[in-house]
């Protein structure tokens, strides 16, 4: 009975300065300005350079700041909306694609794409890397792991790799009847060649979207996807220009 | 013509600390162990403190370990998998909603979502929020705005605020014609309400999936939903089990 004692929350430094930081980014930068060095934007706001730091990779995650080798920090446009989920479920390389076939190669896959793909851990597929570019920016980096059944009338004498051999997979899998696709999106951390695709740093925080392709009763083809953290938004149905800014301010008080 | 050199991808500490780490995890370590302290670790790796944490950090970015305060470090169970992508659409509240009532105010939104609602800048409007436990963990919580003329027969008087409200202003919505919802998702930070409800720190990393619900030609409801980006991985489709675990092992080469 009785009331509750609403408990206070704690609100840490740099989370402080986090709102600080974002009041003034919005009242006196522009898109593309570049901000102060560490030193004198810890003496502006009277905080220790660790603060700073960490309130500047808040808004970094939040994409508001991006930091560039050699040019600093600046401020972030806004994100680029990319669609991910189409109502209409295609093949990936068919007609409207916005993916561009970069490698083909035949390995052996992690055990957990075998495990996925229902094929024997030491069986190679067909791993196809692709990649994506938006408003001139590369924006997500894949690779699509075909099972060798998949596509069993695939040449095997000419182009055994690159381009070429990866549009050659694309094109046969598209003989299948696709039943269905599912997804999945989880927040990542880019591997080496992924960030050298996607102009970043290993370790640079990615959205990896899973797509498994559902044909003759198996997952006949399954992607990972993974986009750059910063600049995208992904966006599923028909209209993707959800355009909300996150904040403090979403805060219902 | 002739070969083209690869450009060699730079690999710094951190990245080299988190393969092995991740080795280690996997060869040495069970869910929810605890791992040793900071400085055993730095030790027995033979790295500065500061590129642990890095790596620290980077696996936890990748969901494979949690710092919880006054516990350290653990081992982190596999992502959940939690539905946000439903082929049927519905009004949130509908029969067999996920999310439960947890409070409701009147008031102006954000600027960002006045612009989206299409509703004028100072006009207060239902701000529902609701809270998502998935496997008895909070894993997700909501802010849904609703105008006012989109629930106009609310009745003014009884349950100004509360759960109760929030469940009326549910039960009115529906009464609307629901055309088409459209989604996006994108990496945030969790403000200090929703850490709260989260059982996160502020700033933590979340995905935040914005919903568009669209009645009478027009955008009826705009919701803001976070989810714990360490815990939780979206599904879109029917089957939702994509388990596939992320790091440098899917590389193509």
């Amino acid at each position: 009975m009785g009331t509750t004692q609403l408990e206070s929350v704690p609100e840490p430094k740099y989370w402080h300065l986090r709102t600080v930081l974002t009041e003034a980014l919005e009242s006196e930068f522009t898109v593309g300005e570049i901000l102060p060095n560490e030193r004198d934007l810890a003496a502006r706001f009277g905080v220790a350079r660790a603060t700073l730091r960490q309130a500047l990779e808040q808004l970094e995650l939040e994409g508001r700041l991006q930091r560039r080798r050699g040019v600093g920090t600046t401020v972030a446009p806004p994100r680029v909306g990319v669609d991910v989920g189409t109502e209409r479920q295609t093949w990936p390389g068919a007609a409207d694609d916005l993916w561009d076939p970069v490698d083909c190669v035949l390995a052996p896959p992690p055990a957990a794409v075998a495990l996925a793909l229902g094929v024997p851990r030491d069986q190679p597929v067909h791993m196809v890397r692709r990649s994506r570019v938006s408003h001139g920016q590369p924006v997500a980096a894949e690779l699509l792991y075909v099972p060798q059944e998949s596509v069993p009338d695939l040449p095997a004498i000419d182009a055994p790799a690159g381009p070429a051999r990866a549009r050659a997979v694309l094109r046969e899998v598209q003989r299948l009847e696709l039943e269905h696709e599912d997804r999945a999106v989880e927040l990542g951390s880019a591997s080496a060649d992924d960030a050298k695709e996607l102009d970043r740093l290993p370790g640079a925080p990615v959205l990896v979207v899973t797509t498994r392709f559902h044909a003759e009763g198996r997952t006949a083809a399954l992607s990972v996807a993974t986009y750059r953290a910063d600049t995208c938004r992904l966006t599923f149905g028909a209209s993707g220009a959800v355009e909300i800014h996150h904040g403090p301010e979403r805060q219902a008080s």
